[in-house]
Order: structure tokens, then C-alpha cells, then sequence
């Protein structure tokens, strides 16, 4: 990696956790330069503004979870509980998300004409038409009720927040209510298996 | 209503409108001062500091909501179409707790050691040993799921956030979703009637 390039990177994983800690408004440029042993004329000359550094971060985080927990039509309750153990591992991604809802997007879609998302509902149109998944719902609820399910103890829940640190035992737990919750909510049995 | 609980009734409603917009960090006094037709003198001799105000606002909204909607063990699919419809009414609440958690609170019980926490529990509890809701899950885990599932178009959706004014179909289509995705997740068939 070039210099430029490895300045670029650490530019981008400082302005993350700093996005993910004070949100839009709360971060400091200042903060983020220095953490990433950077000045601000190099960030401002890779990045643009804050909002636009904002918007390169909140991109990569939705990447790398599409990357990482891809959802499958045939397995929504195993797509929720993936998530359940993204949010455990990266709880930057959610924490970023809703800064982004209540600061910048508070009605309506939080991320507009979304290619990713269209994808999302073919898969999940695709599962309803091979009578896997509950047909009666409109799949775009589907969604939104699969995604607000595996929010239950995420970084955005608000009524616990689930941590790495807490007991195995819990985490089993959690993972098994979620699972057995999505199957009942929205699964059918395989027509193709009698 | 004397000058001094008038003063007060409208601080809190300009420091409602005020932490529901901008959150903690982001609150301006002078703006809710202004907003409220009183000075900032006043403000503190009545709430303390900005920290206190906001716990003022939210503790309010938390009790408006809970006397709005209680939960009932007995029709959680009820329960959660209410929060749906209430949420409509009043965006603040789930905007305010949301920078609690953002803010202030980032993992764990978001209000620790919550009486009224403790009562919606006890009644999912007496609603399963009553046979109508799945005993298999813990009561805090059904309970998680099920404000979870509630918040799928709220304010702090991260997928779509409903607005009061989009088409009655979408609301209608929205809370039949809901309300047969909690059913089928949680309630068991009343054993009293078979």
C-alpha cells in the first residue's frame, strides 16, 4: 500500500469510530486527522467535507455487511440470526445507520433508490413464489419486519443491547428466540419436500 | 395554571421538541429558552442543567407512552399495533430514547432498574402460564421482539420510517403485517376455548 493509500484507510477507520461515537454533528474533524496521524488539508483533499467523509464510511459499513450476511430467501431466520452475530462483531455499522436516521433522514426510506435493497426484495419475492415465505405480506414488509426482529438486542435496541462480552448462554438464547420468532413469523414448510 | 407552572409546561414542551430534533449534544438551551418565552435563568432554577432537562423530557414521554399503551399479555399483536399507531401520533419518544441510547447509554438495560419494565414482564409472565403466549422463550426475550417488531416503520426504523400522512392502505397493510407476525411468533391458541 502507497502512502497516500495508507493514509486514505487510516483516514477512514478514524472518521468510522468517531462517526459511530459522536455521530454527524457530535464529530470532530480535528479528532479524526489526528487519530489517523493525518491533517486535515490531506482528509479534506481525499474526502471532500464532513458530510461527504460521512457518506464514504456509512457506504463502506453497508458493503461489508452485504458482504458478510447476505440475505437468502430460503433462510430468513438464519439471515436474522448472521446478523445478530454481525452486530456483535461490527456494532459500527448500526450506530452509523441511525445517526444517519435521526440526523439527516427522519421519514421514508434511509437510503433512497438503494440497488442492494431492490436485490433484497427480489430474494425475498423470489422465496414467496417458491412457497417458502409467507405470501399475504408484501415482501418490502417482509423485510423491514426481519430487519426490526434482528434489532431486537442490537446496538440500536431499546431495550437491551446485547454485548460480545456477555455469557454464552445468553447469546444461545437470544439467537434461539430470534430464529424460532422469524420461522413462526413468515416461514412455510418446503412444498417441495412432502 | 400559575405563570411559574405555565413557564414550566411550555420549557418542557420546547425542550421536547428541541431533544427530539438534535438530541443531548446537539440541544441548544438559549433555542429552548427562546422557544419557550422564558430565560435561561428560569430554565435552570426549575430544571437544573441541560442533562436534567432532558431526563425531565424523557421520563414524561416514557410515562405518557406507558399510559397510552399498556401491555397486555393477552394481545400482544394489539399491543404492538397500538405502539404502531402511537408512534404516528408522537415521533418524539422513540427519537429521544434513540440518543439515550446513542448518547448516553451504548449497551445493557436502556433505562436500568425500570418498575415499569418489571410490570410489562410479569404480565408476558401470567400471559404465558396462562397458556397464551409460548412458554419456551424467556419473557424479556418476547418482549424485546416484540418492541422490536413494533419499531419496523417507527422513527428509528433503519429501513422505512412511516409518516402520519402516507396513504391508509399502506398504515392498514403495515398493521395487519404486524400484527399477524407478532401472532404467529408469540400466541398460543387460548386453552380456555377449544
Amino acid at each position: 500500500m502507497g502512502d497516500g493509500q495508507a493514509t486514505r484507510r487510516r483516514l477512514l477507520e478514524a472518521a468510522t469510530a468517531e462517526f459511530a461515537a459522536h455521530g454527524i454533528a457530535g464529530a470532530r474533524v480535528d479528532r479524526i486527522a489526528a487519530t489517523a496521524k493525518a491533517n486535515k488539508a490531506q482528509l479534506y483533499a481525499y474526502y471532500g467535507n464532513k458530510e461527504e467523509l460521512f457518506q464514504a464510511v456509512f457506504q463502506e459499513q453497508i458493503n461489508a455487511i452485504m458482504d458478510a450476511v447476505p440475505l437468502t430467501g430460503k433462510d430468513l431466520p438464519g439471515y436474522a440470526v448472521a446478523l445478530y452475530d454481525d452486530y456483535l462483531r461490527h456494532p459500527e455499522l448500526e450506530r452509523l445507520a441511525m445517526w444517519a436516521r435521526l440526523e439527516r433522514v427522519p421519514t421514508g426510506e434511509l437510503v433512497p433508490g438503494d440497488d442492494a435493497q431492490e436485490g433484497k426484495l427480489a430474494e425475498i419475492v423470489a422465496a414467496q413464489q417458491a412457497g417458502l415465505v409467507d405470501p399475504e405480506m408484501a415482501a418490502r414488509d417482509v423485510h423491514s419486519l426481519v430487519i426490526a426482529m434482528s434489532h431486537a438486542w442490537s446496538p440500536v435496541s431499546l431495550t437491551f443491547v446485547a454485548s460480545a462480552g456477555d455469557p454464552a448462554a445468553d447469546h444461545d438464547r437470544r439467537r434461539a428466540a430470534l430464529a424460532a420468532a422469524v420461522r413462526a413469523a413468515f416461514v412455510r414448510p418446503d412444498p417441495t419436500e412432502a
